[in-house]
């Protein structure tokens, strides 16, 4: 595994934890009706943590093999719907749209994991705790749209400045 | 160029052009003081859309050649950056704080086309006009900030709702 490539692609994830410094559960997410299984907010940070430097890691060693190009092109896609998650859910507070952009995650990161099997088994296996999380966090989205039906927009704009904390 | 390739980088450009339809220029965006070279908003879809073809054709391309992998990882990184922008500006109203999202997406993107030059000088040369265009939007977001000093954070708060538009 090539350490430079590791930071890269660390940093890569970098726009992804900054939103949910930038984008955070505010009053808005606490009034919402959430299931029983919906995991305490101090949890997320911890896990996505990992998810991160496991993600970095999962890529910088496929990266060392033949073949690994679309891999890290699938890569890069399951990226960017990740970094767009948050500001769709809770900034502009968009639950079913935020779902539709997870559904797509969920689909680009086991495309991901598939194309690192390819190459190697390690680096696929490094990106399975993330694929099992995002599906746990789909389950989360298609819940949370379920129990909260109705207009929510006008929920976030009763919030009024909410999207900045 | 693969071609199969080619899609999947495109699709990774989405979250970043979908953020231009999320957090769209609102009233306090025509608010603001900006420079006379500042372009008409209706340039700013045109010039990314160019943009996102470009560079889903470099790296496709670059994908080709061996030693690529660092310069794949590089187009991630920026890709991120860029996808993290418009929230942080459109949606927090944050201008210094986007302005140092500009910054690494910048170093990014020079980081990417010396990376791609490498393996290969077609798709460096295609990168070329986006590195044109981020360091022109650079010097715009430093103008705003510039032209706009004092606590923005309060004139987003009193738009009430203008992040959804």
């Amino acid at each position: 595994m090539d350490i430079g490539s590791f930071f890269i692609f660390l940093a890569a994830c970098v726009p992804s934890a900054a939103t949910g410094a930038l984008f955070p559960p505010g009053a808005w997410y606490r009034r919402l009706r959430k299931p029983r299984w919906t995991p305490p907010d101090r949890v997320f940070p911890v896990v996505w943590t990992t998810l991160y430097l496991l993600m970095a890691a999962a890529a910088a060693r496929a990266s060392g093999f033949r073949g690994a190009e679309t891999g890290l092109a699938l890569w890069a896609l399951q990226m960017t719907f990740n970094t767009l998650w948050t500001p769709v859910f809770f900034g502009l507070h968009r639950m079913a749209l935020a779902l539709g952009v997870l559904a797509v995650l969920w689909v680009a990161v086991a495309a991901t994991t598939l194309a690192f099997f390819q190459v190697d088994r390690w680096a696929a296996g490094m990106f399975l705790p993330y694929f099992a999380w995002v599906s746990f966090s789909l389950a989360l989205n298609v819940a949370v749209v379920r129990l909260n039906p109705g207009p929510h927009r006008q929920a976030a704009e009763a919030d009024c400045g909410a999207p900045n904390g």
